[in-house]
């Protein structure tokens, strides 16, 4: 298939399915923390799936080959972000599979209605605020900083969305942990599996991921821990199969 | 110095400045709960400690040991541990630097005055209820299950009994992390720093150390994983220096 490449636009390939992904220089590149989510994230048959913040579709795209789910929706607020999301999806032939959306998700709710899926993902901005921001208008910075959207609004936006006992799966920095538990328990999206990624053996954890319950009881699995590199440069086991090599 | 022993109770050595506790050979003996805590509370000159629900005295005779503190109390509700935990204060003349007081940690505030400790540290019973238990007026069943306290009695005594900044450390089973950081946040002891125990790097963790700031702004650091095995019947460094041979 014939899609139309921007300047400043390269095409990668995701090493699985043989999916590729169409990403900008200078724009904000998907990282480690979308593939591990990816691996995280449990979609079972015939369910359907929203990404929050879906920047140039990697999770639903990541999502559609590791899962059976049915389909899968990005919700992407930055028009050039959403437009590249958009032609990865024709690229790879999944157009009847995957939709991309411009619109905040702060608007969310309004935009796809109540209790209209069985599972909302997010890789959210993780920085409070956007003090010291010289360009918060940016891409980067908006992909970075809750500039245009706080934890908050996608936690509650993201239990609303769910059916009751549907599932909410987020990846965030370990340092704000409290408040995404004290958050997710105010939403009623009851934190139930764990999982910190430390980037070495003897290294604070620089991620972590977690599943909620919507309408589920207090009690946490925190699970064994992701361990990325076994020595510089040296990626374990566990990292090797979520990338699929 | 002579200490009188009862029938059932034996003498075991700590491994740390020639210190030995008394221990009930049927009751509940310190575990590496108990060590590991007293690996991860920070206690500075001058400062008083409190540990709720002491058992033995396993954590202020550690905690003499480890810290500069100026001064330790135990509370103990069960007679029985509370006389242990005494005559070990004693066996190792420590009675002017450790008080042993029997009560509940339900009235410690009423016992002990708000704003009186600079460190209140907590090693309390882990499972909820007592759903099932035969026995649950016996010393294990009071020490291991929330019978007589429950972790919200732990949080809001510990809040109160603490000066503005003072500090809380606790130890419990990550499968409650959810209910241990809304608690302390609704009693403002802001979770700040937070290390889970595993027992083998590819294990799920099965303890959580925590530290808690009165008044303090959230942002937690989760801590390098503390593994405890290298290999079936071999510790790690860490846990060697934790206990301190």
């Amino acid at each position: 298939m014939k899609i139309e490449l921007y300047e400043g636009e390269r095409i990668d390939d995701l090493q699985r399915n043989g999916y590729r992904i169409i990403q900008s220089r200078d724009g904000f590149c998907f990282g480690m923390d979308a593939v591990l989510l990816s691996g995280f994230v449990r979609v079972r048959e015939r369910e359907r799936v929203l990404d929050l913040g879906t920047g140039t579709g990697i999770i639903p795209i990541l999502l559609e080959a590791k899962t059976p789910g049915e389909h899968f929706t990005g919700l992407e607020i930055q028009k050039r972000s959403a437009d590249m999301a958009r032609r990865s999806v024709e690229l790879n032939g999944l157009s009847d599979r995957i939709s991309i959306v411009e619109g905040d998700i702060k608007e969310a709710v309004s935009i796809f209605g109540r209790a209209s899926f069985d599972v909302v993902t997010s890789n959210p901005p993780y920085m409070t605020g956007n003090h010291g921001l010289v360009n918060p208008e940016l891409p980067k910075a908006i992909a970075r900083h809750e500039i245009l959207c706080t934890l908050e609004d996608v936690v509650s936006q993201a239990a609303h969305l769910l059916r009751e006992n549907g599932r909410f799966y987020m990846v965030h920095r370990p340092f704000r942990l409290t408040e995404i538990m004290t958050v997710m328990v105010k939403y009623h999206l009851e934190p139930k599996r764990m999982k910190l990624v430390y980037p070495y053996i003897d290294k604070e954890p620089n991620m972590v991921l977690i599943e909620g319950l919507k309408g589920g009881r207090s009690r946490i699995t925190v699970e064994k821990p992701l361990i990325v590199y076994k020595e510089p440069g040296v990626y374990t086991d566990e990292i090797y199969e979520v990338y699929g090599y």
